[in-house]
């Protein structure tokens, strides 16, 4: 076990090490350790290794000039500069909230992005301004569309966060598949099969092999098969594509260049670097906030309170697990795998700061 | 077969009947109809009885004051007065489209409403403005969240509408369960099993009886199961519930009104009626929109192109079946089921207008 702090602090560092302005290095140590904090582990400190190389690859501005290249009242599109994706997402976060603040909301596409840690800490920072907040962003081709055999989509997440009163907050934060990619890491590590409506084996047929993806396979949209609604998983996961690239330049589809260094960009990019879209509503830009939040705990409370199903123990609401493994991890520590511990040794030696 | 332009003027005359003024009648026609011309033959002409009935129950005011309750320059909340959702939402979309021309992007909560039709209609009035359209709504529960036996959402679709140049719109238009209650109700009819992944029993056990509904059973969120992912369709038939409701001051939940006269609402309402919620973005508020449609074209065609399944014609672009739907029945005709057909002959004879 890692303490968070133990943990922080060395990301900041080699964020550091890599050349990023001390404010930059905090914040996107921040952004990567949330994930570890949610318990979405793909996500988190086990990525770090790969950004640094994507760095060293060149492909990771650790200096950008993040601009803003087209506005109107409600909206912008900003130009990430090759910065990482941690640091970029923020501060376009905070475009959408600044807009939100003078015309009831704001709305950012960006593009020329990289990997932006989990999109659930985008849209939760809206949350203490009274505000609701989305986040979503394309990734590198792993998904199929329905019907097809070809990966054409990333694992495109949707984040929305929405404040209550004496509740917790409603927090989704979703991949637009059956399962995110991080999902079927866990059971390759743990030689376990996935379940069916997870992959597809390079020919289209259903799979269990949680390794079909790197034998030419692919993801499945959310739905698995058509009949069971996957053209709805396949439309989610387009509508995230087009909104963060098509909207600000960014690639899209199978032109969104791959997260690992040892993978090159397509050669003939239709946009810059990858995309991201952000959104904050002011609650009272439709209704006094206090009134809203109430009935937010009421929906809550109704919600908790729906009869389960035998052998269940309760009805989540978005945002409840992850909370729950926050608390758990703050106190406790975050396990790391050995492979990642491994990782975070060689950085140590490599920028000779200490884990 | 009926030919569109006979459904339409029998419809557009019972509306009237019912007390609409013309041009609300004409509309509300315009949007009921389109239902039948996609495909969605549940959401069309086959409720037009419904609509009576509830309006002979009091539940619908044919000279609704349609109002803006509050505003900002992005944003309005919008009181339905108990209007038919075909009459209400065209016009809260109007006011999402008139604020986007302004400040970039408009957002409009609906409450106090009713059944809106299908999605798609609204959501596709931004397309000859060159905005993205966006369209949802609550409706009354019969879907259990994850781990749940109770029906606590409505089948809540979303649809999106985004323009292309050469290339036909892209339209998504789904609900947020593994399959809508229609399709269902096609099973019904034909008397055939459901899909796994559809529905559950009373106590929560898988079934592919389509009609466990009525025996205390529910709907499935997009997923089915947890493990194939059911809590991603709950999130985003919550987040469709919020957006229309909770935001707009409407019912939510278990408290959102049945669209059937014979059943009463709930005594203890939470809101006013059902809510939607519309979003209309200007494409050149984030990018020249030439710029935009043909990297549309270019993605749609990439899609399209992808390669597909043994089996399998093509990859489809979501809209592509609804718009091939629409070419075939203006021109061959709308089919209507014998029940439907009744229908409309007792509302023929009833209201002394001729089908």
């Amino acid at each position: 076990m890692y303490p968070y702090r133990q943990l922080f602090d060395f990301t900041r560092e080699i964020f550091l090490k890599m050349g990023c302005p001390p404010k930059d290095a905090k914040l996107a140590a921040e952004v990567l350790l949330e994930a570890d904090l949610r318990g979405v582990d793909s996500h988190g400190v086990a990525r770090l290794s790969g950004y640094v190389r994507l760095w060293e690859a060149g492909r990771i501005n650790a200096t950008p000039n993040i601009t803003i290249v087209h506005e109107t009242p409600s909206t912008a599109t900003v130009d990430g500069d090759g910065g990482l994706g941690l640091v970029v997402a923020p501060r376009a976060m905070d475009i959408a909230i600044a807009k939100a603040d003078k015309v009831g909301t704001g709305w950012v596409s960006v593009r020329n992005s990289n990997h932006f840690g989990i999109a659930g800490y985008h849209a939760m920072e809206a949350l203490s301004k009274d505000m609701i907040g989305m986040a979503m962003t394309n990734a590198s081709p792993l998904v199929a569309p329905t019907h097809s055999i070809q990966r054409m989509l990333g694992t495109n997440p949707i984040a929305v966060a929405i404040p209550a009163n004496e509740q917790p907050p409603f927090v989704a934060d979703f991949a637009t598949t059956t399962a995110a990619n991080g999902k079927l890491e866990i059971l390759q590590r743990k030689e376990k099969k996935a379940p069916s409506g997870w992959v597809q084996t390079a020919d289209g047929q259903g799979s269990t092999n949680p390794f079909e993806v790197q034998s030419g396979g692919a993801l499945l949209p959310l739905g698995g098969t058509r009949e069971r609604g996957s053209h709805k998983g396949y439309a989610l996961g387009a509508i995230v594509d087009i909104f963060s690239a098509v909207l600000s330049g960014a690639n899209y589809g199978p032109w969104v260049p791959p997260f690992v260094s040892f993978l090159s960009p397509p050669d003939n990019p239709v946009g810059e670097g990858i995309g991201h879209f952000f959104g904050a509503m002011r609650i009272d830009a439709f209704r006094p906030a206090d009134e809203f939040k109430q009935h937010m705990d009421n929906w809550i409370e109704t919600f908790r309170k729906a009869r389960v199903k035998k052998g269940e123990k309760a009805v989540l609401i978005p945002g409840d697990p992850e909370r729950i493994m926050t608390q758990i991890r703050l106190k406790k520590g975050i396990p790391l795998l050995p492979p990642v511990e491994k990782d975070l040794e060689e950085l140590s030696k490599k920028f000779e700061v200490k884990l």
